[in-house]
């Protein structure tokens, strides 16, 4: 039904979604873009996409799925690049991890029955480092691939055959599909992505000012260690669009959070520290 | 050389230590005592220890090395009831995670050419859940095991062989020593184990009022929720002693993250941003 899909961007979701297609059994063909042309390479060689292409426009016209694996902001921009080259036979969709914006732009550029249509999708999968060299087949299997899909859209018959095929696709990728509104989608990601994620680099800029000239004594920590700070890898490049587009909720995530951990240094020694353990291992009961 | 060793407390560090000194091919009697006899005898059934005995203190008056797991607290209660009944020929450890009170312990009731030996240590190993069904004859390897040795101490001869002897199982358990004075000790824990542990607690806590009453939610965030939040599980029991005796230098680091997060919260939008990214990546850079 899909025969033809370009992703824009074959970093480690990029690459990754062409080797998750290929595993799922996609048969159609799979081609390429890339900002740097050794990333392209890198993905080609892995076996992510079948070619490069050296114009992504030009790319996206052959396509008929698009899959804007980008920071926001370049899948912001090259939503109002494609909107003009792109018609009803065409879908772009997209992997970003706020949805207000994208959203809201979808419903402005695309989504009519003349136009292309645009389906607002969020992969809850990723990896502390980026690049083609750690795409990974198994990213998103058993993770949970979120849509910010609006029903007023009217989409063209065959804009809305694609998009109802990209999601078959992505369950055929291992991923369970959850649909939310694109405000409550931005809402939720701050409290279990956007949270811990500055609360690592928190805690990582700290420890690197602590203890960060005593190499050997970054080993004492072990295991503990290790997975509270291994977000602090995570690079600035894709964060920072996070950190743009949804500041208000994030502010308020970690203002609440310092309240939190205020409250347990007040309480170190009062029944109170108690609740708090009492509350937190709730939250991990399964 | 060492050939009777009994075990105070099997749960989850005491079985794991009978287990791992089994797996080293420590050839000599492990006799454990628990304060619950379910728990003494899910380690006698998994092959931790050889018997469970039903008197800890004259277990240890019949043993030549005596090793403590067991919260802070008690063995702090411990070492107070042992200095009386053992003697020169034995040597007394601990896993305790603080140590300058049980350091200056040692130096008080134990150390002298007549006395019991008594070698504080501390392995930097654990699991977020107790009990002695998740003991691990693994769960050293690669771990550093701390020493707070103070090497004013008078110990009887026999006291400081076995003591070196101790010395050589913990490496035979695949553990690196390291050895510290108490107080840096407790400074340095704080940063690299009781700092990562509140602060798991804080953002459980938290999460669990946030998204706690939408548990299909809680499984939207993956690995990285998962990781941040896994020590959310760990038991109060444990903590609770390591609060009360490590409690300035905790407040300390957990107000320092709190400016931390604060710092973030107020640049999301800044360049100052990047250099708190830079600053984390550096400290998870190999």
């Amino acid at each position: 039904m899909i025969e033809r899909i370009a992703i824009l961007g074959t970093g480690l979701l990029g690459t990754s979604v062409g080797l998750a297609l290929r595993a799922a059994g996609f048969k159609g063909e799979i081609a390429g873009w890339n900002r740097s042309m050794e990333g392209g390479r890198e993905a080609l060689a892995m076996g992510a996409v079948d070619r490069i292409a050296t114009d992504a426009i030009a790319l996206a016209r052959e396509s008929e799925v698009v899959i804007l694996c980008v920071p926001i902001y370049s899948t912001l921009d090259y939503m109002e690049q494609l909107t003009g080259v792109l018609g009803p036979g065409h879908l772009v969709t997209d992997v970003g991890s706020t949805k207000a914006q994208i959203t809201a732009a979808a419903g402005r550029l695309f989504n009519t029955p003349e136009r292309a249509a645009f389906l607002p999708g969020h992969p809850m999968a990723g990896k502390e480092r980026g690049g083609a060299a750690l795409g990974d087949a198994n990213l998103f299997r058993g993770a949970v691939w979120l849509f910010t899909d609006d029903p007023r859209w009217q989409r063209s018959p065959r804009g809305a055959e694609l998009a109802a095929g990209w999601r078959d696709l992505v369950v055929a990728m291992g991923s369970k599909r959850i649909d939310l509104d694109p405000a409550r989608h931005d809402e939720l990601v701050v409290w279990v992505s956007h949270l811990p994620q500055f609360t690592a680099t928190a805690l990582s800029a700290l420890l690197e000012e602590q203890v960060g000239d005593a190499p050997e004594l970054k080993h004492v920590g072990g295991r503990a260690l290790r997975e509270m700070t291994r977000l602090g890898a995570s690079p600035f490049s894709m964060w920072r669009d996070i950190a743009h587009t949804n500041t208000a909720a994030i502010e308020a995530a970690l203002l609440a959070l310092e309240q939190r951990i205020a409250y347990i240094r007040e309480n170190l020694r009062t029944p109170a520290l108690r609740e708090e353990f009492e509350r937190a291992n709730t939250f991990r009961r399964e």
